[in-house]
């Protein structure tokens, strides 16, 4: 069986992994996420010291985003236009490429991830659906037609406009693009700057998760109408509050209002929308996967 | 060259036609939509009398829905729930198989017109990409990688929500199930609810226009951050109203705000957001490419 390497790119540490798949990670590395330079040099030491105890077939790099993940552009394996400082328009990948000589998957983190809950977690056998995080962002990935969507460039589920409640809200939301879009309104950072208190310090029966759980529900509706995914996998830090599902199931279900007559709606509300599979793990064995996606034709 | 059938069923005409593509239609036929029984009567009595000039090899429809357009389910051909009188669970495929003995296309109304722009229109050379009719109702279909969008049964995109301006517009929309979702607040029965007068006697210089593209360029922007399609083709009778593309492309460029970074959207937002190239015909074409569609594996 082929070994893979995977780098979990995220906005505030990376992840690398040597494996095969999850009952397989053979060794693991973290740091934070710095300056390309240092990053980049450290993952590839990484990999070299790996490989010689076992030759890599192919790596995978799961990244924050916005990236260029199509293998015609000039600018493939780039980060692009983040505002996140020192990493806009990064040759992620040439670098790496060239210094372990190996096969590189490049993708966005949460289209690694949907890969990774495809190959071996909640997503295992569908050809259309959806992996959300929400976290320090709110990021999408999908898988349609048994392919990752990438279209024009790649989803930016986070930065749909959604409607504002803002009677009972009047926090403006934190998006420096957009103000009160999906993630301006629902990642981490709107919990905080709307009730002054860490999300995870925030208690289950706060009204807080009841206004958190609208607003989620109401970009996973906009995405079960224009997607119609199969299901909806729900990760990162903000969904570590499991007590978030049922809310969102409840709310979804009723801003649906019986219109898709469909008994996974109507009925199975609790296995269309889940936690990830692979639960902690989906970044980084979204990578692996990624890696693996690389040797196929 | 194969002669194909194609049914284009609306929710208030059905048109029949016989041809190989945009430059050979022989022949159509165009009736009210009525009853299931009479309707079905009547496409199966014009393409008996084709097929006897010339056989048909396949036949494609392409209907209102919701329709049921998985070939495993066993109300495959049908139509669903519709609130549309004397529809609901109608078996729209099987008789007309029974009737004609040739292989059957069947699929949304949007999805066939998506792969007639994409067989012959503004979709051609493009894999990933949406098809929106903004009429009576307010429906879209989409292509990604290469093949229709189903995933959990068929896009529903007009029922979205988005934001409603309430101090620019008190109409309060008019879907049944959802009020003010995106086809409640701006297909052609919202505009003659808040302005009380048919859309094409509204002139384009009444400030309708701009609410009509500001509501519009709304579930785009969704559309666009979800789906990430290369291009999006909107028809129905509301765009034969071409003033409206100038107004959507200005407000969709704003409300990105720069945020994705893709030349389409920052510099080529006339070639972005397009007319169908096939004009009115695309949704007839739609259910011939359908047909054509039937016969490959």
């Amino acid at each position: 069986m082929s070994l893979f390497g995977g780098i979990e790119a995220g906005g505030t540490k990376f992840v690398c992994a040597v494996g095969t798949g999850p009952e397989d990670l053979r060794a693991e590395v973290r740091f934070p996420t710095t300056t390309p330079e240092e990053c980049i040099s450290q993952a590839i030491a990484f990999f070299r010291e790996q490989a010689q105890r076992e030759p890599l077939a192919a790596l995978g790099i799961a990244s924050f985003g916005p990236v260029d993940p199509n293998p015609k552009s000039p600018t493939f394996g780039y980060v692009t236009t983040t505002p996140k400082p020192h990493w806009a328009h990064t040759d992620f990948v040439g670098p790496i490429s060239q210094a372990l000589g190996v096969p590189i998957g490049f993708d966005t983190d949460v289209n690694g991830a949907a890969l990774g809950e495809y190959r071996w977690g909640a997503a295992q056998g569908l050809d259309t659906f959806v992996y959300l995080t929400i976290g320090t962002g709110l990021g999408g990935g999908a898988m349609v037609n048994g392919k990752l969507l990438h279209g024009l460039m790649h989803p930016e589920m986070g930065h749909m406009p959604i409607p504002h409640n803002w009677d009972a809200d009047p926090y403006a939301g934190f998006c420096p693009y957009h103000g009160d879009c999906w993630e301006g309104l629902s990642a981490g950072p709107a919990l905080e700057g709307r009730w002054g208190v860490r999300a995870y310090n925030i208690p289950p029966e706060h009204p807080a998760w009841e206004l958190e759980a609208h607003y989620l529900a109401l970009g996973l509706v906009n995405i079960i109408c224009t997607l119609s995914p199969q299901r909806i996998i729900m990760g990162g830090g903000v969904m570590d509050q499991q007590h978030l599902f049922p809310l969102i199931h409840n709310n979804v279900y009723s801003m649906l209002n019986g219109y898709i007559q469909s008994r996974q709606l109507l009925e199975n509300m609790d296995s269309y929308i889940v936690p990830p599979g692979l639960g902690n793990q989906a970044g980084v064995l979204g990578a692996i996967a990624l890696a693996e996606a690389a040797l196929q034709p």
